[in-house]
């Protein structure tokens, strides 16, 4: 494999959770040759940050082996495994601006054999949103909470729900959002307690974690 | 007057607000000056971040003439007018750390002769503490909300509340919480629409946009 | 209703001020979604920040039904109200670079029932164009102030006219200007007392917040 | 109770979790007023950040049933329950300087019956530190990552461990480590996925999400 | 001299400007160590940043042939020359708490000989003040303008004098006022054009500059 | 004139500087109403940042009166005053990146009837290039030192010339250079005293004060 | 040579460092002027950040002389010394999207004569890949290390290694690592001691650095 | 030994550069143990950070064997190797408030026997003082370079002088000096190349970077 890719394969093995092929500083060639090599192992993939046009720009006969979304710009290569896992993951994003993570959350999940429900724009300006859903949120073990701008999602759920709550920041809004970093500051200085912080816009991220948390479980 | 000490007792004609006396960047010399000037005058002052150990080091014939507030660090100074409005301000603070701003609000209002009901520790992290009240919160025409670190029961009463909402950000919180910035950034760019933005702890600034508001209903 | 867009048509029984569709984030597709659920409800819209490419990338029959401004990029989509209140507010820019969110809170306000007056290049390094126009500016009860860079319009303003100021600092200038930061950060630490602020660029969001204040005056 | 003081006892039988006493920005007559009432509802309390000079100016009274520990400035007061959860948990810091952090998780789960071990100075600026003990800390499913200036510990652990890994970044370093930002934000970044993150010396947040945690796994 | 101290006075005879002491970062023996051996060469010194503890702590020798000013924290030492300029220079403070930098840079000049105006307490938001005083403002050639908070007094001056404007952006607010970023930046970003500015605080440097142009003039 | 542009062709009259165009936020339709303007009142215009893409978009008439500098991207429209002082400003330039900047400031001080003297590339890496100019530098009343990076250059000149010295800070750099903020602090900090320093990229704004200052002198 | 270009053949005589030629500021005309005075006098040149856009724009004639890398963006113009040093430098990067920075220090090396190993992939996220490789660095008498995000890899070395460590951040990531910042940060306040840092994606600086270390070996 | 100190005495036979005492973050009692357990050892120890009211908290035996230095806050404690090289090392600061961080350099390399040349107070505002030292500096085949403010000095060393430049910001300035991160910048992004940095005041750092590179010329 050239152009200074190198993938690590047996990751997996050795820590537990695969290695996702990013591909936002990468080029359409270095992906190509990830998938080649992958294609020789019978290796699936989940690739992240895949945007179209390079999705375009791949040959044809790899093109044909991708499931590709384009809200979370996450794509499927090669073999998917079966769905091991149900009904532990809710993942709830305050607005349709915040889809892109909360859905790269859910395809990395179900990469790895994990269905995951999504409950989106319950954002706390219509708090009436997030109530009439909260029941439901609560039978979930574990939660995902996407939210840009103010992030208040995050506190008025930390204060509802009592089981594990994993914050995403997105890069939603402009100005004062500071491309993120207010969110990302107010789930950090959340005034409930117990909250855990990812990157901004890193539904990867969070969803690794969930897998971790799944493990401790006695799960998958 | 000496001490590079100028003060404007002739705004209040000229744009309907006092100016207050800021204490902070003033020595007990600069400020004992502002008072004998009042006193000549026989006009009443409000005193802003006036510390204990200055208020101390005041000459003993001005100090017996203040009323200071050791939360607020407020001091009226002289006659204080009569309660002349009531019941169209509420001051809603997240939590006991946000007292100062809040009580330097109320206390800047009681200073022009409005009355405000303040409420604390209604934080969202304890969202029932905030529901408890929130009908009685409806029915102030102008709610001043206080809070630090996430910010978020700005965005929360935002949502539940339709009247003027001033939004007054604390440097409550450590990390990032970043002084303040977290909580100003977040009311800034709260998903709830319509809120209104003060200076870190600047209860004063929340009181006086308040009275400008008060005076466009035909108040006081 | 599809593309991960739920869009809350009831906000305006709630809370009184009807939520706009914010276009930034959202594809064509997703808002021509929503134009098409609101058309099904005789709905009128009034949507923001919205591009010309996005706009020509729009199906015609639904691009028929909207008028759009390029200086705003607001639209009206639909049924726009009859205006009810004229002659309160008054929106004051700096200068022609702050035409865009001036002219997004007129049309917000429009599309409430609200007739507003704009002043546009009243900047204060040319102080005599203010001070032509201060007394017409003096007889609204509410002022929404635009500027960026500096933003020393709003302290001026602040010190000349008593009623309530909005202040929206935009995102005008460079270098030390910050992307709007700097023209925040003046309006907050403003020499004048009871400014309110909001976002940048954030034209939208003050005529929400004047709407509110109309209402606290029995208004609209 | 008085001095704008409130606490939330009932907040333990809403989300599972106890409030604690963050007593940085509370006066010791504030601080003896949540005691006071604490000590009528025979109620324990875990007390965080309690300088020795507010802790010395408590009444003797309260005083003699506070157990405080000087390197977290943690302090338990009335009862403390018995251990029923011990070896889910590890904590790992990278140097003496983040012990406070470190031993305020320790006393926070301590609090709720958990008892965790504490492994400090395995930075890996000396890696065969970490290495010695790796073992070890793969038996925890839980491990909390204390680390200040670069955070390294975080990524390294998060390359070697496989489980729920929960990072507090601390404000240990000059200059550049800009008092924790570029540790968190390291942790933030990390090379390795998965690994969640709190506010800057957050140790009592990390525990608290390690006792969520630990409550999907059917415990405490 | 020892304790690492080197001062140079031949600067004035290279650039025709002499250096003053900074006393920020030098202990009281590293003052006296400069002021003996001034006083071996006769030469009249400018200190600048000295707070009172440290002159306490000086030799009784030398204390007694220095002339200190409270409000700026600037000293002369030895020979003061006499006032050969006057009349060139005004400088202008928008309120109180910028006094300290206005004296620095009229002690500065008078040290060199120069006889500055200081009008004080002129800022924007009262701006009946400023035109009171614009006429005789306007008959100086050259015009120092201190502020901080929004700095706006400098836009305003910058739009109604057609001289050379220094600007110096002081420490002076709070919160968004971030230390006398905002006020430094504002004037960076002015509306006005032709502004010059110096560091934040800094009445030395505006008052050298204001040197450096008398040269350019044929003065002193 | 239309489209929310207002000129202000009376600021000449009024402090004795010209306005000139800011092109950067206007459209070639806002620039050809001004240009349509200025033409009717036989008015020369300085026009600054006027990208090639909109000057091309121009109707042809007005292209065909205008001189473009494609380096600075400034254009003269309509009659050029005659040269009527010259050998008194010096632009200096740190190295062939900066040109653009100090082309700015040469052409905005041409247009206002003064020749200047530039001289790039003799940045503080290669001392020998600046020493080599130095006398001839020495011999200018006013100087504009242009630089990006770390702007050592200003700091040397400082400390080696006399006069008055301008300080333009450029956005050349990349990584810590922070788009020109590492200039523009380095200026402000610098070690030398008595220098003067504009917003970044602002060679239009040291050109106007550089005519403040020539004012003064009886010039021009 | 015109175009504001002026390029210091005489700088290799001065200091023992030739110039090499930044291309990101400067168009294809300004870099062909610098080819051509090159080619005149013989001259060998590397050229940094040349895009593939301007190496097209160039003339035919030029580009035939250019040996262009795509990976770090260099050309080679003109003669390229013969090796004359290897063995003595390890170039270490974290991962894939490493490799620009890692490039470009390796071919400005190789320009100079010296041959460079290149290691691409040992991030410590596995850290195995590390160790796998440390005996072979450790026979390096310098080392250059390139890492973005959490730049943890420079940490890990600087304890397993002895010898010169020259760390280049890079811009990798997103969000937290804030282009760069947080690794430039993590390697200045890194736990390992004497590491030395140079600015963000400074390859070109890091092999410069190695030339100047080299030299004090009596080397080259 | 206790007080969650741990003390890695074996670092030096790992990787060739002992640890020194950090003593920033360290109690007295913690100091003390680290002392007690390397005088067991019969170990020599540098203590770096120990600020006088520490030092005089220790025990007098202890302090009895503590060779002290005010300027650095650097300690000796124990056997003091002796003088093994010198002649290599220049350390250059700008001005004597860089002292400090000169000073811990230069005994840093005392304590493991090397000797440094310390010229101070030949900052780059009166450039002839560094002229006059030039050829003298010439001559070491390493520099350390120590300069706050604008660290103008860096960038005039790096273009006269071609051995191993080290570079140390320091804190020294005000304002916009931004507590050194100006002085860091200006260092990451100097117009010499090849320039090396460490973290702001980090003397002790620079020093262990100038052993690692004296290490690879066969010293010490």
């Amino acid at each position: 494999m050239s152009n200074d890719v190198v993938f690590d394969f047996a990751r997996a093995d050795r820590i537990g959770l695969s290695e996702a092929v990013f591909c936002a500083g990468k080029s359409p060639q270095q992906i190509a040759s990830i998938l080649d090599a992958a294609r020789e192992r019978d290796a699936g993939l989940l690739l992240t940050r895949l945007d179209e046009h390079k999705l375009t720009a791949l040959p044809a006969t790899l093109k044909a082996a991708i499931d590709w979304c384009p809200t979370s710009r996450t794509a499927f290569f090669g073999p998917l495994p079966p769905i091991s896992i149900a009904g532990k993951l809710g993942i709830v994003a305050a607005g349709t601006s915040d889809a892109p993570a909360a859905r790269e959350a859910e395809r990395t999940l179900r990469h790895a054999g994990v269905e995951a429900t999504v409950i989106i724009d319950v954002g706390v300006a219509g708090l009436w949103r997030l109530m009439d859903r909260i029941e439901e949120i609560r039978r979930f073990p574990v939660v995902i909470a996407v939210a840009g701008m103010d992030a208040a999602l995050a506190s008025v759920l930390g204060g509802l729900y009592g089981g594990v709550l994993i914050c995403v920041p997105t890069s939603v809004g402009y100005g004062a959002a500071e491309e993120g970093r207010t969110a990302l500051n107010a789930m950090l200085a959340s005034c409930a307690s117990g909250l855990l912080v990812t990157n901004i816009d890193n539904g990867y991220g969070a969803a690794s974690a969930a897998l971790r948390i799944l493990g401790t479980m006695g799960l998958p």
